[in-house]
């Protein structure tokens, strides 16, 4: 089978065996995977990644263990979680310990002609939700773990520092909620101690350092993309105005799927390419241009 | 009368006129004053900062409006606020963007034979708690606005980084309210994701970055030191791990008056030495020395 490869910056084609299907796994075929900045990132080197990328994806069941999975579309969840720990018990196996995680930590991704998930990371799609627009879950699973971690009052003004791809996926979501979103792009001038909740979707130390301006006393700014290497930050703001910062991740599949199939989301404007799997050097190339958004890899 | 002066990290007595006393406030004549670490920045020359410092005090009202103030013993809260923005009518004064602050900013402190304060800053002590607790007040204050902002669970394990002189305090604060506090002092080794709830009082970048690795996945850590400067953090175990950080300033006196009443806290052991206000350059000195805890300057 055909899979990406990756390596010290290069992504090339490569023939695969077809992975083995442990107890417990799903076989799927690709039918459609999203490049996420994270994929860029692990191109660049970070996490000291070789092999194959790819965690944004719809596929096809070939092989499982629960024979109704057979032959249906899926998303999965990207933690693979040892399911016996403390968080795993909690429902929280998106922190266990000893996660591996869907191309990115020590699992191979979903770039490939076929992989393999855990059954029970997986959710089958049903036939109102597009495979084009699936193919968001997971980054808008992300965008939605916002409003599970903290409560946001009813029709609250949030402001947003960053409008690329995840930023652009937090502002619908929060409008499709019911929240008025101010859009701060990333060579506008940010308004000080203007909001009570602020969202960092830039990923620079800049993006943060604004966002933190831009909130009130006893305010709170949501952090939703990491930087890479230590930022600068003065914490004094943060201590004198009381303000509070919180670190969000990936989410639970359920409330994006719930979004998707509302039809609320304007999800066409955010693709700006497609290639055939095969033509994944060319794509990762096209990702990483500025200004583009999602683009996709389809099986 | 005679009052701190600092200037140019020079601490010095010096002759001043009795201050005149704005209507609504009152003239109060120092019983004991504390010496804050916020005192010693001041004289390292942060914020500027030129006149007399001192916002930890017990006085007696020498004049006031209110006649009932006159020669009652009395605490005070050490924001003036302005009354009349969004945030004073929420009672949020301490954060009122017009607000000067006791012996920080725009206010002579009470390291002075007599001072003036808003009457509505002022508390009246009952007789039931000693001058020498008493002056503890604003400092158990900022210790118990932890636990006014972030709901801890009962009998929940805490981590607490530093043991200083606000270390001590906020142990004291967690303990007295059925917490166990698990205190790590400047050298000792720190456990990595050891707890749910963490907080940090060493005023140290490196204090911080180990409150943050002893978090726990979705754990908190509360930063209740300021650190003068930039902070290099690295963000993305925040993000990953989806930490939440609470900035904590100064408190409502209520809770810490009703703790000291409580009779619960061991406040004799935080004294390290007293002096007579007119030797408060020596006191200043005794102050700076690592491992001492409060100097107090009496009246």
């Amino acid at each position: 089978m055909l899979a990406v490869h990756l390596e010290n910056g290069r992504v090339e084609m490569r023939r695969r065996r077809t992975p083995r299907r442990p107890r417990g796994f799903a076989l799927i075929r690709l039918l459609c995977g999203g490049i996420c900045n994270t994929d860029l990132e692990l191109q660049r080197g970070y996490y000291g990644f070789r092999g194959t990328p790819g965690h944004e994806f719809v596929g096809v069941v070939v092989e499982a263990d629960d024979g109704a999975l057979v032959g249906r579309r899926v998303v999965g969840e990207i933690n693979l979680a040892c399911g016996r720990c403390e968080w795993c018990r909690r429902e929280l196996g998106r922190h266990c310990p000893h996660r591996t995680v869907l191309g990115i930590v020590k699992h191979p991704g979903v770039f490939s002609e076929l992989f393999t998930l855990p059954e029970r990371n997986l959710h089958v799609l049903p036939d109102s939700i597009s495979t084009e627009h699936a193919v968001f879950t997971e980054p808008l699973a992300a965008a939605c773990e916002i409003l599970e971690q903290v409560a946001i009052p009813a029709k609250e003004e949030v402001g947003l520092r960053g409008y690329g791809k995840l930023g652009r996926l937090i502002a619908q979501v929060l409008e499709a909620r019911g929240y008025r979103v101010h859009v701060y792009r990333r060579h506008d001038a940010v308004p000080k101690a203007a909001f009570g909740w602020v969202i960092e979707a830039t990923g620079s130390p800049e993006g943060l350092r604004q966002a933190i301006a831009m909130a009130r006393p006893r305010g709170t700014v949501i952090i939703k993309s990491t930087v890479h290497g230590a930022v600068r930050l003065d914490t004094a703001p943060v201590v004198v105005n009381e303000i509070t910062l919180v670190g969000s991740r990936c989410g639970r599949f359920e409330p994006a799927l719930k979004l998707l199939a509302s039809g609320k989301l304007r999800l066409e404007e955010m693709i700006s390419a497609r290639f055939p799997l095969r033509e994944a050097p060319r794509a990762f190339r096209a990702a990483a241009r500025p200004g583009t958004l999602k683009v996709l890899l389809t099986g």
